[in-house]
């Protein structure tokens, strides 16, 4: 059921957290990387990310029991084209993509019979870049989202998830469609919105800001081209919860414009007390009773 | 210059956290605490945020040689008014509301002859609420924003600044209408933001938020009266913000819709360099060469 041999595609401040995880919690593993640079390869031997460098994909996925993708959404297909005809029968191949609905559905058309894909979304990351920021504890408490489907192996399924748990992860499951449809509210639009109240800044403005603004702000520090593959291959989600909040905006305007300040008030508590439940929530699920 | 006497009006989280300060940081100075609640006021002492205890904000504002309003900005008028005609001639009043024009303007008309009103914002503060989560360090490091008028008394204004400092805060001078045209949109527009994206949140997505939403929300955890006051002080400035990000949110739609990956990748990163501008100047600031 435990990879002997797993394959990371993509080795960057996810990938190399990934095989520093591995690597910690998972007993007589192997693990081999890929990427196209050699010094991105170096840099993952010296930081105990993997076992062994390949800049070959083919190389690298040959002979593993499990490969996990982990380059930006938008190589995906690229990659998933460029190994299937390397895959042992068996090998099971997951992702750590944070849309579902594309890589699902892609591998599901280019992926030989007897290769079986499982997606996955790890919620676990960092605004900060490359292998020299990965952290053996980055999933340690977070949640990853698989996304099976009705084709998706029961047996697959159950060795992704049993891995993610061994790193020291929490499950949950829903179908590639919820999924994207959920993190469009949580975490793209966020995203989005965080950049947004960047761009519109005024240099004096910026002079003045407090710790508050750069929290809220904290998630719009990440790489530009991989969020623009998440944005982009999300985007009808994405322009839905644009429109949500355009809404959730407008009622605001109105209570401010017409000084309702009983109804803002109330709306102000509402929203802290719903942020209050999510974080007990969260607390509870780090340190259970 | 330095003073021996003064009364902190309203001591909760801040004016809690400020009597600490004065009493780790300020040399023989007496802090009086005012507040209407006898259990605030305990509270207040048990936590050692003041010397001495007032329900009757006359006796808690008399012979001081300053003055801090603490309480929410929607009861800075009515403070000011009962205080007028207590407070001794050369007493410097001061405050820590997070919108200026309004108590400028009433402190300069309420108060009387040879009583001096400097605007200050210490740009400190925390979602929590009340005297318990009082820290004396709160002020370290952070930026305190003075607005002084043709009419501020220079001296006034040296004692105010000095004051901050002596606390451990940095400075910075704006007019009263440059402060709250930029906290519009630095603090105010973050803060309407965030509760908005809670607010527009289905509970299924709730519940598989990752670290990166608590974040973006920790401001919106804050009291719903007190940010009601200040969203309502400050809604010209706030609407004219509102209306600026939806031209970067429309600009943003137009981007996702039309698959514009170059420019919506050169937007993202924009955005998270200038973040990164921001931050090296604030670490600077905390630690210069």
């Amino acid at each position: 059921m435990q990879p002997k041999r797993i394959s990371i595609v993509g080795v960057g401040l996810l990938g190399g957290s990934l095989g520093q995880a591995v690597k910690a919690f998972v007993n007589d593993c192997e693990v081999i990387g890929y990427g196209h640079r050699r010094e991105t390869m170096r840099k993952a031997l010296e930081f105990g990310a993997i076992d062994r460098a390949e800049t070959s994909l083919s190389a690298a996925v040959k002979k593993c029991d499990m490969v996990v993708l982990c380059t930006p959404v938008g190589l995906f297909a690229a990659m998933l084209k460029q190994m299937a005809g390397e895959l042992s029968p068996g090998t099971v191949v997951t992702d750590v993509g944070s849309t579902k609905r594309s890589v699902v559905a892609l591998a599901e058309e280019i992926l030989p019979a007897g290769v079986h894909f499982v997606g996955s979304h790890p919620m676990a990351g960092s605004e900060k870049r490359g292998v020299e920021f990965a952290r053996p504890d980055l999933f340690q408490n977070a949640l990853c989202i698989t996304t099976p489907t009705p084709r998706t192996d029961p047996k697959a399924l159950a060795m992704v998830e049993h891995f993610w748990q061994a790193i020291g992860m929490r499950l949950a499951r829903v179908t590639p469609d919820e999924h994207d449809s959920l993190l469009a509210d949580v975490s793209h639009l966020p995203h989005a919105l965080a950049a947004a109240l960047i761009a519109m800044q005024r240099d004096e403005g910026l002079a003045l800001v407090g710790k508050g603004f750069l929290d809220t702000t904290r998630i719009a520090g990440g790489d530009g081209a991989l969020w623009r593959d998440i944005l982009l291959d999300n985007r009808d989600n994405l322009l839905a919860s644009l429109s949500r909040l355009r809404r959730n905006l407008a009622h605001l305007e109105e209570m401010i414009e017409a000084g309702k300040g009983e109804a803002l008030a109330k709306w102000l508590d509402q929203s802290a007390a719903r942020r209050g439940e999510v974080l007990n929530q969260k607390l509870h699920e780090v340190n259970p009773d």
